[in-house]
């Protein structure tokens, strides 16, 4: 009963596998053998994009600030939801890539910026002339930190308005493979046909070991983010590793079943909490993650039970949690965490 | 029969074997988990330096870049090897992580820095007052990019004219386990016994997937450093694949029976070169890095015979190489390398 | 009747004259020369803070970012007013300066933070560990870009949260003079007997060709700050022009003198707009800048009587300007910009 | 007798008038007055080159740093003397203003790069793909620290090296009229019709209080250049008194004028040193700096009779000094030290 985070999640046996195999001999570092050749043609190709530049790295961060300082300039401001992770999870390192661009914060309900809030920010920013920080780009992420999903045509509402003033757009997309599944989109539908140039595509939290790729649409930009990626400590030397992973996690549409899995234990827990008397989801549960009240009381049965995950201030009276799932997460995961919660409240 | 770099290697099978082991349930991300408790006890308990703060990141460039940024101010000065890996071979992460800091290079003989060429660049550094950068501090990498091994009392020599400056030292230990198992020292001799205040633990070139340690002896810069690795994209989350690989690295000693059997095939290697009429070495042989030159004709011969390195600029009538042996290279490897090297050669 | 900016004055007399009379004979490049000696003791007395540390910069952006950088790190929050000139108005110097610090926004009325807004998003900052940016500092704006002063105890009810976080405390005096007048308060009242570690004094907006002092209360920051300084370009040669002009402006209360008359301009100007029908204040009018809405058809008349301000954007059938009074400010200028808006208004 | 430094001068009297007539009245801030756009002209027809941008920092560590950050990425290599003021005497400022980038030492007699010894730096920088810095750009020193001037064909066949590449090109102008001065070419041969993209032209030197402007002969990068100053802290707000030294310096020809001033003081200093027995010039003289070493004793007569100049360290019998003259530096005080020299050693 796991639902802290999605990172604590282990490896499903096809990626392991692949490590395995790809142990084998010598292979050329830095991202020179075959396998990130390959690797790429298969993201190219999913992506419907022949000219794409596709990179990994370890980390989400690497992967979002990495993405950002290539299509930022140190006195750009990018346009973000006020709690993005970019903003709040990543220790200022937007800024450190960058060299000092600034977040301008959007507001929207539910982890969402929407054409409204984002239109006034957007005028306002570089109206001082040289004075203050110029236009530089728009970052969004999907699945939101609210646990909540652009659809395709939100996207594109929102990448309108910046190209409109052309700027490049990034998708922070840690949880691409849930937000693709919650939406039904196609990868093409919700990165480049929607406005987006850059997309972050989350590998870790969806099964991986540590990997991310990093998808350019425009590759232009190709050469200056290979040279920040070295100059970040972000280019690994044994590369087939990565590659090896990012290859089985696409392999026929393993993270979209794992995407899947996470999604619907995520449902079939939001629903058990809400059939609980004086419950309510705090946002809607589009993907794997769930912000949930309830009355006080849960919190000592569910850790009684042995459930793990973040519970969150809440009002007089009430108790509020997050939890998320993962591909790992088991029916009956879900269903003891149900029941040790209907224990503990008021029938 | 490749030779053109330890990078290029394959992973042991306890290494596997371990990443495997620990694909199990769940675990606390970003470090959090037992499996690092245990590692930075191990790490303690070998560098007999019970307060020391241990880290994990990925990549070598990382290590070094986070390692200096935490020990010298962006006004600072880098004492180095004029071919240090720091100046040569990392796009400039140094100054990057650091904010600009400068890196002085130092000359010296087979890629070893000497009281003699140290002393005169760290006095003139620093001497116009405001108007130069500072001293900053000094690294030290062993073993060298020229193959070479500084023993401890080397290091402590050269550290001990900075610390009269008061400056911190840094050791780049990409090939760490090489260079102990060559100098006969054991990890506190090497580092903090010999003036090292934080030291650079490679792993990958040495058998890991890649996994790099760094290893703080004064634990007072431990939090800034944390700070750095995560605003540098370094923190990874599921930290229980790096902890493993390392674990099983140290686990009976193996990083030192890897790198032992890395030094001995070079040294096999290297004496099978000079055998060769009108061969040479280019640097002593101390670890697993040769650089060789041989008259003309032994490139073909090699390379049609399957053997990949790096071929260097040579005199007029010669061929030089840069030859690197890894923990996996084989005794076979290294006959049939010396093999087509005497068949091309005039005898 | 140039009320766009008090930046656009002149220099008064005094000032120019010690310009001239420095400009004999040799001295001492780089703040080294006699004067600024002489200088840093009258400060001193003047703040009674006999080891403070002082420095001279050309600009305001460049003492803020200066003094920002030398007590925040990297990876800190700068807590200042969201419409703060360090978040709107110098194109990202303090994220530039301090290598990626991040600016934490605070809510308030009339551009004043108080001890409800800012109290939240100081401990909200940096509760995520090591995910977010961590609390750095704060950073007081006074007189406030909307006018408005802080009183002395207003001052230390700000620095004693952010002091409760051991958090140094910075005041962008930009307008100190006017403060002062404003206030009635003592420049040591102002600044470190209210909490104030580093204060940006500010000379231009007051009558100097171009000269701020930074004035650093614990002198332990001054030798970082020189290095910042240098590197940022900052450390002037010829010292002595900056230093007689700082000198001519102090001595004799000549800083006083000059924003009174500034404060007492914009309050007879304040006055006269408050008496046309259907004018109001937008801020109170505590110094030398006024926030003023009247019926539309005044900008039109002030136009073209020759009136320079920057309007603003107002309510349906209003205008809105923002207005600036400086040190030579003429009862004349007042009186007719006032005669062209009570022309243009309804009677 | 003072030759410490040409910093250390007073400034001529045209410019102190021009000072005076600009404090007059209103003048629009932050560089956008008549005064600039008069000045752009003026600068513009000197240099023959009608689409340059040009703009007015206060220090020359601002105007370099500036220049260079405008044109080169932080992972370029910027191609300079080893002895390059840029390297030796702004603390960092490029590797700050640049985010990092790596200066590139290029060594040659008496302060001058030449091609032989630039062609292979260049040649191997970059040369290693991804993992070293990339070619960035050339900087120029005219007068170089040592004293020496390029003449155009000379800056012409580095440029010719450096443009092979792609790469812009740099002069730091610090005294750039006493270049023109010592080789008799034109703004323009000098410069653009050299291969120079952007030059630092130094005024403070050569007798302005502290003006230097950055020519860029590509418009392209003015913007960026106008967000990097901002951003910099080194917009100043009343332009004025930066535009009207400027001009007056530039009016009929004044720079040349006391650029030529302090080149024959130079020149008579050097020849009277010179016929001292058993003095020596360190390096040619060519403009307003002098190195030279006379027998021991000098040094001690020179001080008692008031000469300011810093000593230099020399072999054994014998002393060494660095001296600079300026425009105000007289034919008395030349003769006076050249008296208590000739005094102090052996006739």
């Amino acid at each position: 009963m796991f639902f802290a985070s999605d990172n604590a999640s282990a490896v499903p046996a096809p990626v392991m596998a692949a490590l395995l195999a790809a142990n084998d001999g010598f292979a050329m570092p830095y991202g020179k053998d075959l396998r990130m050749d390959d690797l790429r043609g298969q993201i190219r190709a999913l992506f419907e994009s022949p000219e794409a530049a596709v990179y990994l790295v370890a980390t989400g961060t690497a992967a979002n600030a990495l993405a950002l300082a290539s299509h930022c300039p140190p006195w750009g401001a990018v346009f973000c939801h006020r709690h993005a992770h970019i903003q709040e999870d990543e220790c200022g390192a937007p800024e450190f890539f960058t060299n000092g661009a600034k977040l301008a914060l959007v507001e929207g309900a539910h982890g969402k910026m929407t054409p409204e809030t984002l239109a006034p920010v957007l005028e306002r920013t570089g109206a001082g002339g040289v004075h203050g920080v110029q236009r530089g780009m728009l970052s969004i992420t999907n699945v939101t930190e609210a646990g909540t999903v652009y659809f395709p045509a939100e996207v594109a509402a929102l990448t309108a308005l910046a190209r409109a003033h052309g700027l490049p757009c990034h998708m922070d997309g840690a949880r691409f493979a849930n937000a693709l599944v919650a939406s039904g989109a196609s990868p093409a539908e919700m990165t480049w046909r929607a406005g987006i140039d850059v997309l972050s595509l989350g590998g870790t939290k969806n099964g991986l070991l540590g990997v991310e790729a990093v998808v350019i649409f425009d590759p232009a930009r190709a050469w200056e983010f290979e040279l920040r990626r070295k100059r970040g400590g972000h280019l690994v030397s044994k590369g087939r590793y990565l590659a090896a992973q990012m290859q089985a996690y696409l392999d026929g549409g393993l993270w979209l079943t794992l995407a899947a899995q996470a999604n619907a234990a995520a449902a079939r827990l939001a629903a058990g909490i809400l059939a609980q008397p004086g419950a309510a989801l705090l946002h809607p549960v589009d993907a794997n993650i769930i912000f949930a009240q309830w009355p006080a009381g849960g919190h000592a049965a569910l850790q009684q039970a042995g459930a793990v995950y973040y519970p969150m201030p809440a009002a007089e009276g009430m108790e509020a949690a997050r939890l998320v799932t993962s591909w790992s997460t088991t029916t009956a995961d879900v269903d003891g965490f149900l029941a040790a919660l209907a224990g503990a409240l008021p029938g």
